[in-house]
């Protein structure tokens, strides 16, 4: 059975699952937190506290399986399934989004983009489709789709992630760069870009 | 005299800046720290806090200008100066950043990409020309670049932030899935997409 997690936790968990990946990649059979930590940067303790909240596996004197851990991580991470997935605005930022095949590796399935711009409508991205916005509706009915990124302008974002959510898209990824405000049972994750940026020029003056 | 802020403030700063700059554009002259606090959803009593920290604008029953305030977080967010900006890889997301036009609207300034790939090599992205990476160095001695987007592949990330650092970029924006290590002086920013995805697929998943 697994503990609940605390967020900090989970946030953690994709860095884990980076460097056990590599580590996995370059033959690394075993590992001790104290190594994990000088490559993480996390603490040694923490690094312990972490794993144990699911299941602890390392053993004293011998440190964790690599293989092992990193399944473990994956598994908790809901990996290994497959999602499906929708790209709400194919401009820029939504056509470089279908062209990862990161996404399709971790079994994210892209199954078709949205945009109202004609000159791209019936169009493929990477092999994916651009339909009009307004097949939106019908596509969610006739397909399941778990996650819909959301690339659209700032003026239409909230609608249609409303409407995503209307017709049973349960993850939110939102690029716009407004806060979307959705039912509290919606797991929604923002990249708001400028924003980060901007925390950069404030370091940069400041220096 | 501006006082230290805090890392925590700062990085609300650019949803203030999101938000006053939203109420300008639709005529709004002033707002109250209980109005601010139900658009963005940080307390009354924080909002006050926060601006308290840069000089305190708003007059007891009057709220705030939102002209004047938003005047006051481009500065300290060191908006309203120019930056200069180098893009490392022009695959699909370099392609993508450079063709986003807010960047100029904030006058982060892009003025070159670079990749290895010959097939790009010379053409132009949305204006910009792509050189080839040999020539960074160069490129780097002959103008003063502030900052550094980080679109590469993860193997060459590292040895290219280095580079950049050594030759007098002070930012480093890294989109690479790897961590960077580099002096503590150089302002770093990460945006780990598949870190953040995986983040969802674990709350989908505990659903």
């Amino acid at each position: 059975m697994e503990k609940k997690i605390s967020k900090a936790v989970v946030r953690r968990l994709p860095k884990y699952h980076r460097y056990l990946t590599n580590l996995k990649e370059s033959g690394v059979k075993k590992i001790s937190s104290k190594e994990l930590s000088d490559m993480i940067g996390f603490t040694a303790s923490q690094i312990r506290q972490d794993f144990n909240n699911f299941g602890g596996f390392g053993q004293q004197g011998y440190g964790y399986n690599v293989e092992e851990l990193l399944e473990e991580v994956k598994g908790i991470l809901g990996l290994g399934q497959e999602y499906s997935v929708v790209i709400l605005g194919a401009g820029n930022l939504g056509s470089a989004l279908a062209k990862f095949n990161d996404f399709e590796r971790y079994q994210f399935n892209i199954k078709a983009l949205f945009d109202i711009d004609e000159a791209i409508v019936n169009k493929k991205i990477n092999g994916i489709t651009v339909h009009h916005t307004s097949e939106l509706d019908e596509f969610l009915i006739r397909n399941e789709i778990d996650i819909a990124f959301i690339c659209t302008g700032n003026s239409v974002a909230q609608e249609l992630a409303e409407k995503a959510v209307s017709l049973g898209v349960r993850g939110i990824w939102n690029f716009a760069m407004v806060d979307l405000h959705l039912p509290s049972s919606v797991i929604m994750e923002n990249v708001h870009l400028i924003d980060n940026l901007f925390t950069m020029s404030y370091f940069l003056k400041s220096k």
